[in-house]
C-alpha cells in the first residue's frame, strides 16, 4: 500500500456527511486534509459550524474547515448592475467584502433560491440534539479558494469527495481554470441516473441544489467519478443493524446512534422502508476503494429549466446523431452503475464501530 | 374471439410506418376505420399523400384519409396578435381557412420549428423510390375533428394508434375535453424511458417533435398506452429476416422489400447495426395484442425547455415528496416495459409475407 490519498471533504452536514466524515476519519487508505462547507442539508453557516463540531467530536481540530458559498453559483455571475427587468425586487446583504443579492427578478429567482433539506437531517442538521457551539473556526479562505490553493500545492494528488449541492467546486473552477489539471479527482455523491430522483420524479437533491453548478463540474475535462441514487438507493443500513450499532462502545457509533433515529423516522416517512440510505458513506467508499463499484463512462448534462431542473442525462456515445447535440464535444466522467451493496455496509459498521 | 377492435392510425409514412399499416391490415383482431396524418418522417402535404399511396397500393380506398396538422401545437395557441417582441419575422401561409404563422419571435421559434426524418426514410418518407401520385383524396375533415367525430360516434369503443408527434391527439383533446373520455385508448409510439433518445440524448423523435401535444396527451387523463424505444430497440429485423422476405411472393412484403433499403442503410450508419428497429409495427401489435409486452404505470411529463426538451420522465409514485411536483395529482398511464422481441419480429413478418 503507498502513502494514504489526500482527501478534501466538500460536506453540508447531515446526518449521513457525519457517518462519511468519520468513516474517512476511521480509513487507513486516505488521509483528510480539509473540509469544505456548503448548503444542502443545512445553510452553509450551519454546515460549517457543524464541520466544526464534528471534528471535536472526533478530537480532530487539527483539520481545517473552510467555508464554502452562502448562494449558488448564479448569484456570483449576476452583473451588477442587473439587466433592466420589471417587478425588480432586490435585497443586498453585505457579508465578507461580498455583495451578495439574495432575491432577484422572476426570471433569475429561481436559480437562485437554496433548497435546505432540515425535514431530513434536523432543523440543526444532526438529528435535533442541541449539540454545544464549537470552540474552533473556519480558516479565513474561502472553501473555492483553499480548493484551488491545495490543488495547486499537490498538483494531481488531491482527491475532492464532494457530499453536497457544487457550488464550491464550480466556484474554484472559475476562479482558476487549471484547477481541472490540478486537481487529482472528484468524487461526487450526485444525480439520478435512469432512475426517479429525491427531490421530486426528476431531480436528486445535490444536483437540484445548483444545477448550473453541475452542469460546469460535469463538463469541466476534471476527472470526475459521479455516485448517483441510482447506485446509493441499494446501500441500505436496516433497523437491525442500527440495533448493532447501538451496541458498540466506539465513539463515532455511540454518537451517529444518538442522531441516526431522526434519519431512520424520515426514510420510515418518505420511502415506507425499514431502515436508511447510506448516500454520502457510500460516495466516500468510491474514493477510498474505487472497486466496491463498477462505472461506466459518458458526457452527462444537467438540465437547468422546467419542470426537469436538476436532471442529470448520461449519454452512453451508442449512436452517432444526425443533428449537432448539447453532448458533442464534451468531455467524459466515470458513472457508478453497480455497488457491491453489503461490502459497502459492512466496511461502514466495522469502522464507525471501532473504538 | 369477439368484434375486431376498431383502430385509427395517426401516421407520418414513413418506412415502418407503412409496415405498421400494412400489418394492421393483416391483423383479424382489428379493424382500420381510417387514417390520421402528421409530419414528422416528412412534412404533413407528404404524409397524407403516402397514406393515400398506401392505401391504393393496398386496394383499401375504402378506408378515409384525414390531413393532420402543419405545424406543431404551439402553433395553434398562439394569440393573435402577437406580443409584443423584438425581431420579428412574420410569415403568413393561408391554408384551408386558417391562417398559420410558421415564422415567430425567436422566443416561440423553438417550439414551432419542424424537425423532419427524411435523412431515415428518404425525401419523399417511402425510401426515395418515385412512386406515382395517389389518385384518391383526403377527407375534408382534419385529423382532430375526425377523430372527435369517430370517438362520438364509437364511445370507448376506438383505439388510436399514434406513431408520429401527438399534435393531433392533443388538437382533438383541445376541440373537445370529453375526447379523453370518448376515446378507448390512445397506443402511442413515443419516448425514451430511462435510456437514450434516438434524436439527442435525451428526446425520442415523436416527442420531441411536439413536446407540448405530448405532455396534454400524457396528463389528459385518458386510456393511453406508451411504447418507447427503450421497448422498440429490443425488437430488430436483420439483414437475414429482409433476405427470407425477399423470397416471399406477397404485396406487401415485396412492396417493402423496396423501402426498406433506405432504412437498412440509415440503421448501418446511425446505429453500426445489422438491422433495422420495427417502431412503428411493435406500437401496432401493442394494440393488437397487448400480451405481448408487459408494463408499469405511473405519471409521465414531458420536459418542454432547454437541453433535454422531448425528454419523457415517469415517476414510478414510489417515494413521497417533501414538496409538492409537477408529477402531483396527475392522471397515470401505462408505459411498456418488456416485450417478446422474437415474437413481435415472427408476427411481422408472417403477416407481412402473407399473399
Amino acid at each position: 500500500m503507498g502513502e494514504p490519498k489526500k482527501i478534501i471533504i466538500d460536506t453540508d452536514p447531515g446526518i449521513d456527511d457525519a457517518m462519511a466524515i468519520f468513516l474517512a476519519l476511521r480509513s487507513p487508505e486516505i488521509t483528510v486534509i480539509g473540509l469544505t462547507t456548503i448548503y444542502g442539508n443545512v445553510y452553509t453557516t450551519l454546515a460549517t459550524r457543524n464541520a466544526l463540531h464534528l471534528l471535536e467530536v472526533a478530537e480532530r481540530t487539527d483539520i481545517p474547515v473552510a467555508e464554502g458559498s452562502h448562494v449558488s453559483y448564479m448569484v456570483h455571475l449576476l452583473p451588477f448592475p442587473l439587466p433592466s427587468c420589471t417587478c425588480y425586487l432586490i435585497y443586498f446583504r453585505f457579508t465578507k467584502k461580498n455583495i451578495f443579492l439574495l432575491s432577484f427578478s422572476p426570471c433569475v429567482k429561481k436559480a437562485t433560491k437554496l433548497r435546505v433539506a432540515d425535514f431530513v437531517h434536523g432543523v440543526d442538521g444532526l438529528g435535533n440534539q442541541n449539540f454545544p457551539q464549537p470552540k474552533s473556526k473556519p480558516i479565513e479562505k474561502s472553501a473555492a479558494e483553499y480548493l484551488v490553493e491545495q490543488a495547486n500545492l499537490h498538483p494531481g494528488e488531491i482527491t475532492v469527495v464532494a457530499l453536497g449541492p457544487l457550488t464550491n467546486i464550480a466556484l474554484a473552477i472559475q476562479l482558476d481554470p487549471t484547477f481541472t489539471k490540478n486537481i487529482g479527482q472528484i468524487v461526487l455523491l450526485g444525480g439520478a441516473f435512469a432512475v426517479n430522483g429525491n427531490v421530486n420524479p426528476a431531480a436528486e437533491a445535490n444536483i437540484f441544489g445548483d444545477p448550473e453548478a453541475a452542469d460546469i463540474v460535469f463538463t469541466s475535462g476534471a476527472d470526475v467519478l459521479a455516485v448517483g441514487i441510482n447506485v446509493t438507493h441499494q446501500v441500505i443500513m436496516k433497523d437491525s443493524e442500527l440495533e448493532i450499532m447501538a451496541e458498540s462502545e466506539g465513539i463515532f457509533s455511540k454518537y451517529l446512534c444518538k442522531i441516526l433515529d431522526y434519519y431512520f423516522s424520515y426514510h420510515r416517512d418518505a420511502y415506507s422502508m425499514k431502515g436508511v440510505y447510506l448516500h454520502d458513506p457510500t460516495a466516500l467508499l468510491a474514493a477510498v476503494n474505487p472497486k466496491l463499484m463498477t462505472y461506466t463512462e459518458g458526457v452527462v448534462r444537467v438540465q437547468t429549466s422546467g419542470i426537469t431542473r436538476g436532471l442529470t442525462l448520461f449519454f452512453n456515445k451508442q449512436k452517432r446523431f444526425h443533428e449537432a447535440t448539447e453532448w458533442n464535444n464534451k468531455p467524459t466522467v466515470k458513472v457508478a452503475v453497480t455497488v457491491d451493496a453489503p461490502a459497502v455496509v459492512k466496511l461502514v459498521m466495522d469502522r464507525l464501530m471501532t473504538s
